[in-house]
């Protein structure tokens, strides 16, 4: 193994306080692994929509102004005055980025060497970087012959999907609803559900969509824009038993339609009139926020029911090291089929601050997703 | 004891397929009590704004029009039709009311008869009546010296507030918000949770209601029609660490505006910026719908948060029949004192069926609240 590098390049988004979002790319020292740590030369990491909220925030990304050299880039976004007051938290700090991605072990600390010269793959918040020191125990090691690419998403998906799907037996739960089902993650979810037979709800905005999800062997798929929407949406909860959705949009009235076609399946069986509404508990987590407009809920659906946030991490914290552990074998064992993640393009980290950059992976089209590979490009390693 | 009379007067509401509410005494056959069960002759029973629920809908209190007689009068209201879609499953079915309410054991089958005489609170659902047949087992006998009209409310409001501060200590909060904190209950509530020490954050729309809380011993009051409501929320959510609300409202901005300022207390404390909000849960039980309209939620609280429905009944099945009976016996023990209700006036059979009535009731002015005495003006008991 070659001598390592003392310095390493990372990607940094920093917000000004005169209202603008600064990427950067920055040379780093090279970490050291202390006991139990690894340092990983990060080949791959993606950009998932939970990257962009950090990196980009709500900046206007057609205002990228590039300043600085070929190899140092640094753009400037302006975001719009309304969210500042937001922000403010976040205002004068460079931060790191990249919640995940996978590399090869290049140094290891007392106790991690077994780990040296694996393909890993591990959460991280600044794996846009050359290099990232992690727990030995936070890694996962990829299996022979699956690349840092094939393994970068080990983690945010697949742990999503198996978390919705998990929340959904841990609450009482015994189908599902997925919105935006079209994503990525949708894409996964739909196969993760048909291998361990959960029948799953997939709501999309497009006929096309639905399409694609109909083409990978989903079997309920409504289209939101479509006028029987409502009619649709009530007989697949009726076939389903479904009364949990996972809702990645947020704003509008989506969340709210749910539980009320929830609420006139739990209303079919009849028995007497309560205006209480049925006791069938109904609920929706709200996992993201493609729409940031308020969330309106029409309350038509009685007092059992719930509206709430649902973020990755507390699940995994719930359901202990143990469980997380194995949902992450499992992962390791399916990453080229239950759990295979589809990229649109690969770029290096010089090209991932390009404004055309930029604009590809901000448009969060239905199914694209970019990788950056963080060895590319650059004269030495 | 006097024999028993064949037949006894019970209030029914009925939705007619035309889009009236009518209500009406009907004479029914006095039911035998079989074994275990109590035959109680109803002395007092208050109108809850449950029971408004079901007795007026959503109907137009200013429209009722009388017919019948003086002594078996007929009251007829119009819903609006927008309504109607909502209401069809209670279409054409006379529906008795009255959810709680006291009186003495007249009759007693097999294994009851230890109540003989005695003067009880239970919970009905048609307890405006002259006679009610109950589980021995579902009746809570008041204490020598205790009047049926002091125990009619021993259920509903009472245990309500004792489960809204088990509700907050089993889901891991330390003191709580309720709006619309001046009602009966919100009073109930005040003095309940001065008595066990938790520190309670009252929200009243009006100047006069936080004069009357504070002069009854509330130290967090806060009106949500002033300018500085919010700024005032923050600081009472501060001084108290409440990070759960139980919200009669349910329309409009006010548990959204909760949740936001949970959220800014949660951030005071600083630490690293995340852009998926604190950690710290929020929750909001909406309980009630003083407020008919959609709920709007901003979101600008992270995804540690959550808006569900919230009611007496799935609470009590939830705490399990030895916690409820705990909380029951504590509510006659200090039904003179924490748990006492005050009344407005009091209503006979006949009387809640006049109009002036309706509309006095109907207005659900805070802390006003009226009794039904169903054996009130009647030629024979």
């Amino acid at each position: 193994m070659a001598e390592l590098a003392k310095t390493g390049l990372a990607m940094r988004t920093q917000l000004t306080a005169a209202g603008e979002i600064e990427l950067s790319l920055q040379e780093v020292p090279v970490p050291s692994p202390g006991p139990g740590e690894v340092l990983i030369r990060v080949e791959a990491a993606p950009i998932n929509p939970s990257d962009l909220g950090l990196l980009l925030g709500p900046a206007d990304v057609s205002s990228a102004a590039v300043s600085g050299t070929a190899e140092r880039p640094v753009v400037r976004l302006k975001v719009p005055e309304r969210f500042m007051p937001a922000l403010q938290a976040r205002v004068g700090q460079a931060l790191p980025v990249g919640n995940e991605g996978a590399g090869v072990v290049v140094a290891a600390g007392a106790g991690a060497e077994a780990l040296l010269g694996k393909t890993v793959a591990t959460l991280g918040r600044a794996m846009y970087a050359q290099y990232f020191c992690a727990r030995s125990a936070d890694c996962l090691v990829l299996d022979e012959g699956v690349t840092a690419a094939e393994g970068a998403s080990a983690f945010v998906n697949p742990l999503t999907a198996l978390g919705m799907v998990e929340t959904m037996r841990s609450e009482g739960h015994k189908a599902l609803v997925h919105t935006a089902a079209a994503s990525n993650l949708g894409q996964m979810l739909n196969r993760l559900c048909q291998a361990d037979g959960v029948p799953l709800v997939n709501i999309v905005r497009k006929p096309e969509q639905a399409e694609l999800l109909r083409s990978q062997g989903a079997r309920h798929v409504c289209v939101s824009s479509e006028p029987g929407f409502m009619g649709d949406l009530v007989e697949a909860l009726a076939a389903t038993g479904a009364t949990i959705a996972f809702d990645a949009i947020g704003g509008g009235k989506l969340a709210s339609q749910i539980l009320t076609a929830m609420e006139a399946v739990a209303n079919r069986a009849g028995g007497e009139y309560s205006r209480y509404g049925s006791t069938t508990h109904k609920q929706v987590y709200i996992y993201g926020g493609l729409d940031t407009g308020p969330t309106e809920l029409t309350r038509g659906y009685g007092f059992a029911w719930g509206v709430g946030g649902w973020l990755l991490t507390p699940f995994l914290q719930k359901a202990g090291p143990e469980r997380a552990a194995q949902l992450q074998a499992r992962v390791a064992a399916e990453i080229k089929t239950t759990f295979a993640s589809r990229y649109t393009g690969e770029l290096s980290l010089v090209e991932a601050l390009r404004p055309e950059s930029l604009a590809a992976y901000n448009r969060r089209a239905t199914g694209e997703k970019y990788l950056i590979a963080p060895q590319k490009g650059l004269a030495s390693g």
